[in-house]
Formats: C-alpha cells, structure tokens, sequence
C-alpha cells in the first residue's frame, strides 16, 4: 500500500490530461504558422525573391537546438546532483518543460501581438517558449525535492503567465532590452522560486536532511547538465538577438564571460574552504554566473574586457552567496534554496540588470555606428536619449522583482493547498515518493530492494 | 578459460575485416564525391553563379549532427537502462552503427541512382545512411541482450539491404512521401526486429530474468539517450526535407507533437500503475512516441494543433502497449521485445503512416500554394490526385510490414545459425560475456571482483 | 586537517587570480571586435552590399559549438574512466579549458597578425582558441592523476605559448596545411604531455595503482567523452576550412574515416585478448584514432575511399599501442601516461601528418580545379610544385615533434619544483586530495563516509 496523500494515481493524470486537451483545444483555435512556416505563404514570398536561406530557420535553428538540450538536459541533469532525486529532477524537469513550453506560445503570442486573431508561430516562438521555460526551470530549482509533480504543473502554468506579462511590460511597454534574460529569464525565476519556497517553507525539513546531499556519481551526473548550460550559453543568449553581427558578438562575449567566471568560481571555492578543497557545489553553479550576468548587455557593445570583468564578478558573488549568503536566507528569512537558485540565477542576474543598464546608457552612435538600430532602435530614431535608455532598463529591474515577489507569494499561497499531494517532511529529496524505483547497484540488489521495501512498508503504514 | 562458444576472438576480427575490406574495396570502386564535395565541380558552380552558402552543407549540417548524435548517444544509451548491460549497449551500439553506416552508403547510393556507374555522396547520403543505421539499431533494441556481437553485424547487413529495398520500392516506385521515416524506418525497423526475436525465441530465458531490469544509475544513463532523441526529433524529421518552409514546418511540428506525448504518457503511466507511481519505462520510451507518429506528416500542413493530437494520441498508445500488449506478445506470441521496440517504434509508426495518408490525401493547393510541388510533386503536376497520394501512402505501409515481416523472418534463421557465438539463456543481459568488466565501484571493489571472479570461473569451467 | 603538501587554499586562489587579472588587463589593451562582430564595422560592410548570411557566424557557428562540446564533454568524460578521479577529470578539465581558451586568444592573436596593434576576435579566432586548448588537454591526459591544480594551469600557460609558435612556424612561415591540427594538435599536445610526464617520472607510482583503473560506471561515464568526440569529430576537422565545398569535404571524409576505424578497432581489442572479450579502453580511445588521422589531409581530395583506409590503419595502430607499446613506453622509458595519448594523439597523430604531405604532394590541378586556391594557395598560383608543398608537410611533422620535445622537457622541469603542491605517490588518481567528496552511494553512505574518513585521517596524520 502506498501513502494516499501522495498518491499520484488520479491526481496527475486528470492534471495532465485536462491542461494538455485545454491546449490542443486553444491551439486548434487560435494558433497557426507564421509566413516562413507555412507552405503557401512562404512560396509567395520566394517568388517575390526571397531565397530559401534567408528563412529565419536557417539564421536560428541550430541557437534552439541549443537552448532545447540546455532546458532538458542542462537544468534535468544539472539538479540530479542529490543522492536519491535523480528520476525526479530529470523527470520532473522534463514533464514541466514540455507543459510550460506549449503554454508559453499562447501567453507569449497573445501579448506579444496577435495576427488577424491569430497567434503566428515559428522558430523565434520557440526560441522565446523554450526562454520562458527555463524560467520555470529556475523556480523549479529552489522548490526541488519538496513538491509534487502536480504542484509543479500548477505552478508552471500560472508562472508562464506572469512571465509573460512581466516580459511584455519590459520588452514592449517600457522598451527594455533583455535577449539572454538576465531580468526576464534569471531574475524573474529565481525571485520568483524564492517567494514560492519561502511560503512552502518547512520547519522541520531536516527531517529529510540525509537525503539532501549529493553522492559520487550523483554528482558527476550533474556536470552534465553544468557543461551543456556553459558550453551553449553564448547560444542561449545570441538566440532571439538581430541577424549578422549581433548574434556573432552576444556569442563571443558570453564565451569570455564564462570564461573568466570559470576561473574566479574555481579560487573563490578553494579560497573560501577550510582545507583549500573544491566543493562541487560551486563549480556546477557558480562557474555558470558569467552568462547569466551577461545575458541583457551581452547584445551590447561591451567588449570582450567588460564581459570578462563581469563574468569574473559574476564567479564571486556567487561562491559567496552559496558560502556565507544561503544559510542565513534559510536561517533568518526561512527560505529553503535547494539549488541555490538566487546565487547562481538571483544576484548574477540582478547584476546583469545593472550592467545592461550603464551598458545602455553609455551607448553612442559613435561606437555602434547603423548597428544601433539593432540593438537600441528608439535611440537610434532620436526618440530618446541613450541615458534614458539605461533608466528605463532599471526600472526593468524593479517591475521585474515586483511582479516575481508578488507572483511567489500568491502562486505560493495556491500551492499551499492540501490537495497537491506534496510529499512529508519526512520524504523530502526522496524518489521513491512518485517513481518506481529499482535497487541501486547489479550485485547489491537484494539488499537494498530489502532495505527499500523495509523503508516503503514503514512510510506506507 | 572462457566458453569456447561465446568466444569472440576469431569470430568478430574476422567478421569486422572482412566486411570492412569488403566496404573499403566497394568504396574505392564506385564512390565518389558529389558536385557540392568535389573541389572541381563545386568551384566550376561557384563560378556559374552559385555562392557558398547554396551549398547543401549549411542547410543540412547542423541537422545531420543532431541525428548523428541521436544516432550513437540517444540510441546507444536509451538502452542503457539494463543493469548490467551497459557496455553492450552502447558498444554494439557504436560498432553496428559504424558498419550500417557505411554499407547504407551503397545500398543506398545504387537503389537511388547511379551518376556514370558511381555513388555520389555528401550531407543528404550521410543524413540518409544515419536513417537507415537507425532502423538498425531499433531491430537490435528488440533483440538486446540476447545476440552476440558477430550476429548484430551480420543482421546489419542484412537490414540495411532490405532497408534500402524497402525505402526505394517506397519513395521512388510507388512515390510516397516519408521524410521522417514513421514507415522506412520506425515501423520497419521494429517489425524487422521483432520477427527477428520471435524467431530467436528462448524458452528459458527467466534464467537471466535477474538481469533483465534496471537500476538506479543505469536508468539515470538511460535517460540521457530519450532526451537526446526527444530534444533532436524535430531535426531528425526535417532533415532531408526541402529547404526553406519545409523544413522549418517540419520541425516545429514535431517540437509540439513530443510535447503533447510528454504529458499523455505522464499521465498514462500514472494512471496505469496500482500506486499511481510513474514508471521509468515509459518515460524513457513512451514520451518519445510523438516524434516517431510525426515521421510522415511533419512536413505536410498538419497543423501545431493536428500535431499535438497525434502526439498525444501516440503517447497513450505507447504507454498501454508497454503495460498491457507487451506482456501478451510475450506470452502469447513468444516476442520477447527487450525494449519494448513494438510500443516505441511499431505502433507509434504505424500510427504515423496512418495519418500520414491521410493528410496527405486531404491536401489542396489552397493550403499548399506552390509549396505543393515540394512535399506532393506528383499532385502538383496534376499527374495523380491528393487521395491517390493516400492511396499510395497506405500501400507504402503495407508493402512495409511485408519486407520487415519476411526479412525478419528469414534473417532470424540466418542467425539462428549455431555459429555466431550467441550467449546461453543463463547470461544473457550480461556485459561480462562479451568484455573485461572491471567491478562496480571504488570501495567494494574487492569484494565484488571476487563475486565476478568466482561467477566467471563457474561459467568457464 | 589536511596535508599542506596539497592544500590548495592559497595556491590556487593565487594563481587563478592573478592569471585571469592579468588576462583581463591584457584583453583590455589588446583586443578588439573584428568586422563581423563589431556593431558599425559590420553595418558599413551590409551597406556595401554584404548580407548577413554572409556573416562567418553563420558558416561557423554550429561547427564551433560542436567542437565546443568535444573539448568540455568530449575531453572531460573521456577521463572520467578512473574509478576515484571523475570530479578532477571533468573539474580540472574545465578550469584548464577555461584559462587556455583566453591565453590562446592572446597568442594565437599576437602571432597571426594584428590589426594596428590589436587582435580581432570572431567566430574563427574562439573555433582556434579552442583547438589550442584541445592540445593542452590531450596533454593533461598524459599526466592525468598525478599532477595539482596549479600545475596544471602553468602547464597549460606555457603549453598554450609554444603551441601557438608551433602553429605559426608551420602554418605561416612554413605554409603548410593542417586544418584539424593532427600536427599542431594531436602530434604537439601528445608529445608534449609524454615528455612532461616523463620528467614527472613516479618510480613509486604502483602505491596508486589500485586507483589506476576503472569501475563499472566510470567506464560508462567515460563512454559519453568517447562518443561526442567521435560524433563531433568531422565538425572538428572542417570548422576553420575554407567555406563551401572544403567544410562539407572536409566533414564527410572524416565520417568514413571514423566509421572504419572503429570497426578496426572492434576487430583489434578482440584478437589481441586471450579470451576474445573487448577492452573498454580501446572502445574508448582507439575508435577515435580515426579523426586524428584524418586531420590533416580531410580538407584535401583525399576521397572517401583514402578516408577509409587511413582511419582502418589509425585504429590498428592504435590498439596494438595500448596494447603493446604502453607497457614497454612505461618499463622501458619510464613513460606513465594515464590515458595513452600516445596512442590515440601520438601516432595517429604522426600518421595523419604523413596522410597529409603524401596527399598534398599528389594533388593536382585536374582533381582540383579552381579549387586548388582554396586548399593549396602556393601551388595554384604557381609559387611551388605540389611536391614541394609535400615537403613543407613533412618538415612541419619535425618541427611540431622537435618543439613539442623541447617544450615539454623544459616546462615538466618548471612542474618538478615542488611548490606547486603535486599529490604524493599514494595519493594519486585521487579526487580527495583536491575536493570535497561524498559518499558514494545511498544507503551505502554511512558505512564509506566512515572508510573516508579514516582514511583521511591516515593521510593527515
């Protein structure tokens, strides 16, 4: 027998199965290809002279591609570092991200400007899907190891649609510039898992301590997903950027950046250990920081020197946070961090907000020549100062932690509800909750199946 | 001393050089470089006119490496799921792609036409070769853990041919369209391979029924080869399609008909299970019937919303097939489908042939405009109507369960042959047979060797 | 407490800082956007009728971040194959790639030409910056297990230098041609690494040996490094060649080349056992020789039958190396090399350089034609024979071996001075010493957490 508060059996299935037919039903409705995706529409536009490859697939694709493995393998794998939470970061994540994406191209096509009634979809909706669900991804993070899958939908679904709104305010009624996400992506998830886990807060998680810690090879399964987040981030944040040189030049100064946020990570770690010793914890996150922190001003013109000074920033505040920052979140503020979302996506991404800002202001035609069309149009065209540019990306800043905190709290209260079938302090960072879970090891089969059931018969009874 | 039977010395040296000899000669003699490979030919285009970036390379690379790496790393390690099969299945996996790969080539290349007597190759050969490796390794996921390696390479052989067979009678004789392959490769590849192992039956195979099941870890593994496949599908059903709408239509509508299929097998696996608790099987598997049901209507105008009702719609097949059709295929029908290839491949890709068919059949150049002539060149041309094209895609799909069926069959026997070095019923699912198996993990190592040692004594003696 | 022969708390903040400041204050000084990443030089060029697809971002991209991959994953999981050095495999991979990738922009910079006093960075300048760092890392297998941190980053620093004089004397005072570096990579990172791990010579080596060898997952883990490089390879080969027919020849010659390899080295690791059973270090390195063979001639009109050959040979060669020369290398020379790079870069590598003088003295303006301009400039315009181009190959073969011997002689003596904290003999192989490590295994963690520390506590008494 099995825990009925926990039980899945009903609970998922309706979930999944009413929010997936709800989705069939409004794409059917309301969704249909853009001009470059549909057969008609784009065979008029070659035979108007378009050639094939400037089809924005052939400009974008393999940037999705990229940012597709950073969603499901980068933040699936990069949360399986605990001992016993493997099937259920990379399972979870994966369930999560493939709800959160359809949504998303609803949210993000009707705000982002619908056609004749029509939501248009192609490359750049995915991109921009994919962008919004990594965002989830992040909230995912503070809250792993203490919620339901079904907890989890709930809270994908309402959170894409605050992402949304929160992504139109600043992208088009302020006129911010965000193409990595630093503000959108970065700040808006990690402030917003934070409210959430806050309002889930658990006195007596320790309960499940044991559990929330890593293992050897738990941890090598990590740097799988550390690696493809880090080697794909100058795609993840060139994705959606304008064609030609702006995409080649957000690529080139994410790679610097992480690059020297890798090196900063590795000395602050061992600097800031007893023993001089690596701790694992900051290389699978802190090393990520710089393209994080490079995410609104990577499209600028901030050169290869201020990238890596960023990065490098990026590196240490984030060893610190982990360090000396995360315990006192959970100590004083009662928020549980699982991942340590706010110090690998929170500060890195509010100091992106800050450095896209001054990048933004200290903008000139000078420097970008007809490139600021590109990347600043309204200061291009006159209509505003460079300066204010930077003011408007500020105030980015401050709507985006708004809306997060306030969208945590409520979305916090929801998920509150007795109903989710949340697992027990007791069974926190525990797979066998919702999977079926096979012995550990060929050889030490037996005795840990016995062990295992020994372990269910208890929590069963 | 080792089994003399299951001895591979001679046996796989002598296999591997010879074919390899073989395909080394045959490519000396009729393979050569197509016109955008071959340094003469291509600079003679370029001064015709054509640029750089018409050349096939860049609208077609970045997705054969996709399904490249689905190729190796999805196939290769979704079967990694066995506890002690690892190694096999990644290495059989590897040396059987490496093979087909090759002979794909100049089967292929014949039965798609010769230039002069020779074999042109370049980025759509390879793409093509990589499909027909793919049906390969989906036969030998019916048969995992039950075939020695020199029978893996001789089936290769002998599918890649009837592949080749299969797919020209397909696309060039009865001019049906396929470009993911729901029928040449999947509902090929699967009903080849179960055939294969109805005929390899083993009565007495519970004696590594041990074996034949996961654990922690190996699942982890496991799952880095379904999200590989899940997250490069859309590449691996728009890769050879035409360029520009085609391609980019292709791909997003696989991106959402795997979406779908992620929350109906979700949901389906919970539903199915006593305790409401997900089943890695399915996930693994289950989630990426959508990709396989798009093979053959993603590049038509299916639609995001007709894609997402198929991918759905292939998930909860999937999922059934897995809990309730497998085991009676097994009991009843004496299938014994390791992987369960028949709810993965076989189903879903008949699935997809179906609505392939009927899509096709629906299409109208109203919807299609000129993009008509690329996905129907016959119904453009006014040569047959779009219900004649159903009629040929529903032949297409008989004619292959035909081949698959009897080309399974008379294969099996083929490898029936008591000289191929197979593994007896009481190793099978086992890497020792086949490899120096170091032990399990650092610090039980010596216990465990000693358990290895004693097991591989008894099984020598 | 810890031993402070190792303790890396001020040595490796130390170091890390200091390099990447110095790295930062140089970036700074020196280096610049090139037109194609610059805002207004890219704009003026679109305005003089280039078109963004004509961006090298577009033509390089995809082949970048494949080799992106190959040197983090590829390079990082390939080492992970020790059953106690996962952590430092994949974590001293990183942070070496990460400071060798911005000193090899430096480097590579000052030599190949600056503009008015600056280096100009793009697509092409990271795809170089990263094979530079694939030559450092081939190295770090040959020392792998015994060396520090720090150690490895001035290994890396001096390394990175004289590859980048390597490189320019062969491929600009020499003009020769090596696009996928089998001489300015493979052939210098391998000879390099084996004569720094010569001079580091351990008589008392076997105090580590228990942790010299692999465990059951290690071995998998270690397959994901294999299988990416060997996937990735051809993008590696092609990424800098000349765009259009160069890249994709380029990319399909060492497809062939790879897939025969590894059906030699199948055939190799079975008839060089005593019992016929596959060796996982073979799988792992030998199936690669392939791509290293093919990195110099796989730009030329060496046809996929040549491709074929060389890579058939390579695998060959290389198993018997593991095979039989590694233990005489290590008796007779007192060579330790971890992972053999002698026989998966060393040879290969040297065999590759002769493919390519052999192929560059055959070619010929009638297999060419206007193509030749692309592939052998001198010889096009008549400046040389292609014999004598040969000639340049083969001396650059001697150069590359000459410095790589040199280099690595003089900087494994800089490695000697013992204040770069090196692990003692017993130690070795051993993630301990430099990280913190969990246990290995739920359920099991108590019960290692306890031989840790015992253990632990030994080596710190």
């Amino acid at each position: 027998m099995t825990d009925a508060a926990t039980n899945m059996r009903l609970k998922l299935p309706i979930t999944c199965f009413i929010l997936q037919i709800i989705l069939i039903i409004l794409f059917g409705a309301v969704v249909k290809y853009d001009h470059e995706t549909d057969a008609k529409a784009w065979h008029n536009m070659t035979e108007s002279g378009h050639s094939n490859y400037d089809n924005d697939f052939y400009y974008r694709y393999p940037s999705f591609q990229d940012v597709h493995v950073m969603i499901f393998i980068g933040f699936g794998f990069l949360m399986t570092f605990l001992q016993r939470y493997g099937f259920s970061s990379v399972g979870f994540n994966f369930v999560i991200a493939a709800l959160a994406l359809q949504w998303a191209t609803l949210m993000q096509g009707f705000l982002h400007g619908l056609h004749g009634g029509k939501i248009e979809i192609g490359v750049e909706s995915m991109i921009n899907a994919d962008f919004c669900t990594g965002s989830v991804l992040i909230s995912f993070g503070a809250v792993l190891g203490k919620t339901s899958p079904v907890q989890l939908l709930i809270m994908a679904m309402f959170e894409v649609t605050l992402f949304a709104v929160n992504e139109f305010i600043l992208l088009s009624a302020l006129g911010a510039k965000d193409a990595g996400g630093s503000m959108t992506i970065h700040t808006f998830g990690a402030y917003f898992g934070l409210m959430v886990t806050r309002i889930l807060y658990r006195p007596n998680l320790d309960k499940s301590k044991h559990r929330n810690s890593s293992v050897y090879h738990s941890d090598l399964f990590a740097m799988i997903g550390t690696l493809y987040l880090w080697m794909f981030w100058p795609s993840f944040n060139s994705a959606i950027t304008a064609h030609g040189d702006d995409q080649h030049r957000t690529a080139l100064n994410t790679y610097y950046s992480l690059a020297a946020c890798t090196l900063s990570t590795y000395a602050m770690s061992s600097l800031t250990a007893h023993d001089g010793k690596l701790d694992m914890v900051h290389i699978q996150n802190a090393a990520l920081a710089g393209g994080v922190a490079a995410g609104t001003a990577g499209e600028m013109m901030l050169t290869p020197f201020g990238s890596m000074i960023v990065g490098f920033l990026a590196g240490i505040i984030s060893v610190l946070g982990f360090k000396y920052l995360s315990p006192i979140l959970e100590e004083k503020l009662k928020i549980q961090d699982t991942c340590g979302v706010h110090n690998l996506h929170g500060m890195p991404g509010v100091l992106g907000a800050i450095v896209g800002a001054v990048t933004a202001a200290l903008a000139t035609r000078d420097v970008y020549g007809d490139g600021l069309n590109d990347v600043f149009p309204d200061v291009a065209k006159g209509d505003i100062e460079a300066s204010f540019q930077g003011v408007r990306q500020a105030i980015s800043l401050a709507v985006t932690l708004g809306i997060a905190l306030l969208g945590g709290l409520i979305v916090g209260f929801i998920l509150k509800l007795p109903i989710f079938g949340a697992p027990p302090d007791t069974l926190c960072f525990e797979d066998s909750v919702y999977w079926e879970v096979p012995g550990d090891e060929a050889g030490h089969e037996d005795q840990l199946t016995t062990v295992r059931t020994e372990e269910s018969e208890k929590l069963n009874s």
